[in-house]
């Protein structure tokens, strides 16, 4: 089924380097074409295989990306668009995305043979606004967050939903997440953990002045607009999965809505949310006093 | 288009009779047939209308309920399952549902005249099984509570969605609320708040005996079962928004799912779910410190 | 230095009763005397000592309680005015006070031979007044809680702090912790952490109806009173440690603070509070996300 | 009582500059000697008093300050180890400390009068330590809070009271406050509220990528030191009040214990800690739900 397969690895760790190599044995001894991405090609000692950048892979059945979520993150606001199926081999932290460990290799052996879930992960989409002309356009798998620069520096802003005024906030910022993220930066500001089924979007206010703030779910086709009334004196950005940085100012306008494209996800067969949960989140793991 | 009106008060609150008495007078100058519940009957000095228990009203082209949002609650679970159009006449408290100010009469005139939105608010279905067989049936529109029957008193659980085993807790209890009761019992356990069109339900432990517990957002087409795996000292108890209460035992199921009519509730259309936030929890009025 | 011993154990678990027959064992080859309470006495196939009620214990100099930590909470009521120390054999579960394994007695021998930390515990004096009349008086070394008997059942209160009125709350109930309670029943409902030697009470909203509610810490020598102003449907009581309960009514005054003598706990000498919480809490185990 | 008064004002906002001169006129015409702030006597129109450095100041008996919370803390950081008394005329936004409304001078006729409440409100010292040589020092009324430098940026420190150590910690940073400080920043970040007159410090994780971590809250003489074991990509710093930043590095050990002289603050007499929580906090404006 996945006979082009396009491998990717986070550079500069020697564990990665490492995997990416297993993972190149264990695919040359299977009846694929393998395209490397140029800079993994350079963690390989000897690379005969075709060598291309990250933007051109599209064209591949599967890319296999070798690293943590980050890298996931990472490769899917670069080729979601190109609706080219994605694995995760885990060398990074928690691992909520990246669904194979580097010592089950065999389980990409059951990918490549057909036996896997198939996931589509949607990204939100961030234009930025400033005098009525785009200034700057990004996606995020995990999260979009406006926030003011520095910690304990408020910035000052209006929300609007589907062009519903929802509220003016003073807050160090907030943070617009994808269930795929809602288990990322939005879980530890207070938002509540979301199905990666579920079409939905959270809003999370950070550290917000008033205390009736809450975390705020809304339909996943939403438009968000968030209109920056008041620069703080630092300097204030949004963020795309904290790997894409834009500087805001006051008046800027931030429209936050679902990409066109989603991620579509590789997992092995018996991989479960809830799972994850349980083992990455430590559920039920201890007991409150007495 | 609503020509036949049903009215329902709630019982035993003086400021209630006034403004039933109010509706009645000002359904009679319109061109409507008025049909009144029983006990709602018993408040009007004079009652020329057709009179009738709550349960025969589904014929009604739109129920108009004077009260608080649990009278909004209650008829809900008694008459969604006709489909009847319902308004509230907000004699209560906070009045997320009720959309109709005592005061402002005139707003039912524009709803009869065709001036109005209408929401499908969905209902979730408990159905409760022990030894196999059916014990109890009920709906709720804000919210299914499991609980030990007494604060402080730990009750244990285990959760699944969909058949996935999510957890075993323990805790005080679980509530399991709709997006309509998102802003009711569960917002103030520390669960988002969520728009009313989401399809979504929410599940939001009650004290939880782990700190790593937090609220999780699951799609609305899911079906839950809670299986009571240790009973606690007191009398655990399921509960449909505060209203209905069966008793539960050790190894209950306890399934929650969305029910099969939603309540169709009409609003003025100048209705905001933003603006019933902003005004009924206070967003925004008050800022932190310094 | 400890001479004569007092030994209790909780009936009704077989671990415990085990643990008191080898605890027994220990202490007949060290040279004390050794009184065993009532109950614990039919634990063992054997008694050659002397036996009497836990309340005439308090002659002992030291007092070995073999159970968890609410077994502890029981003799801390009972026996803290004796000014008799105690130590706490762990049967339970998580044992933030019990600072003896059952398999490392050895411990004990330590405790014996004067290797011990002793730590005061102090607890709160629960006073219920009804027309002017006391009502009833208990002691709760980890929280007394005031609440509406049921979840979900609102009930309305004034809290005062040194006759400085504080707020009105409807809420399910209000938790008063001491440094020793926090890291129990106060932590699941929002509390913070208390170190054990810090002067202070911590007062918890359960389900506040406001979003403003906060966890609020005042002095050690605080004078609260929490006057009943709503009755709810339900049975509204007031708990010590979720062991004692005593029924209150609209009107009914309930007075806490600090109580005369403090539970003088003993401890391994290597006992720290800090690696409790991070073994007992799962503090830094498990990280979020990315 | 309060013969040489000193006058502060935060330059650069026209109602403050309207306040100091309506401050200095009710001076003028009591029996008191004025000494005005360099920087504040270029905002009146005419000043023939003795004008002189916020750090000469230390002579006066009272020193008033016109403006928020802000600049309060500035002169508490500048003026506390005087032991001069400081009263403060509210232009700013919540005034937690400011305790003379701007149009209820007359107050202030009283506090000259010796009609006052005097509160103590302890200084949290920092000293900021590299290889073992002292780098900075500053205090913080409110809080000292130690960051990644950007939101969404990781720092890992180890945290140690009393050379105890607490945990290892990987968050966007760590809040330690005062009592003071409780009721600002630290409390949107979800830390309790702590009445003026406890002697306690609160640390409150920002955004802890761990689920378990809580508000912990230590005595005031507790010693805290925070190491820094991995520098995050930003440029993380240390700030007192989040008006004095010092940049820090991997390895730096950051110090905060209570500092030597408290702010001696002069407020009113009918002064309400809980009356400003009450109307500050908007504390039981509003009920949540049904």
């Amino acid at each position: 089924m996945f006979k082009t397969i396009g491998l990717v690895g986070r550079a500069g760790k020697a564990e990665v380097e490492e995997t990416v190599a297993e993972v190149e044995a264990f695919l040359c001894q299977r009846d694929t074409t393998l395209i490397v991405e140029t800079n993994t090609a350079s963690m390989l000692s000897v690379c005969e295989h075709k060598v291309c950048d990250r933007e051109d892979m599209g064209g591949c059945d599967l890319i296999v990306v070798v690293g943590g979520d980050g890298s996931l993150l990472g490769v899917a606001r670069d080729l979601a668009h190109t609706n080219t199926p994605v694995v995760g081999v885990n060398r990074g932290g928690l691992g909520f995305l990246a669904g194979i460990p580097p010592d089950q290799l065999g389980l990409l052996g059951d990918v490549l043979a057909g036996r896997y879930q198939l996931e589509e992960h949607f990204l939100l989409q961030l234009s930025l606004f400033r005098d009525g002309k785009l200034m700057g356009e990004s996606t995020a798998l995990n999260d979009i967050v406006v926030h003011s620069g520095s910690l304990a520096r408020m910035i000052e802003f209006n929300l609007t939903v589907n062009g519903d005024f929802v509220y003016t906030q003073r807050s160090d910022g907030l943070i617009v997440a994808s269930p795929t993220g809602s288990t990322a930066y939005s879980l530890s500001a207070g938002g509540p953990i979301m199905h990666p089924s579920l079409d939905a979007i959270v809003i999370v206010p950070m550290f917000p002045h008033t205390l009736t703030s809450r975390p705020l779910v809304v339909r996943g086709d939403s438009k968000l607009e968030i209109v920056i009334t008041s620069e703080p004196s630092s300097s204030p950005m949004v963020s795309c999965d904290s790997q894409v940085d834009m500087a805001i100012a006051e008046g800027d306008i931030i429209r936050v809505e679902k990409a066109a494209s989603p991620l579509r996800l590789v997992n092995p067969e018996q991989h479960s949310f809830f799972e994850s949960c349980r083992s990455k989140l430590d559920w039920a793991s201890r007991l409150v006093g007495a």
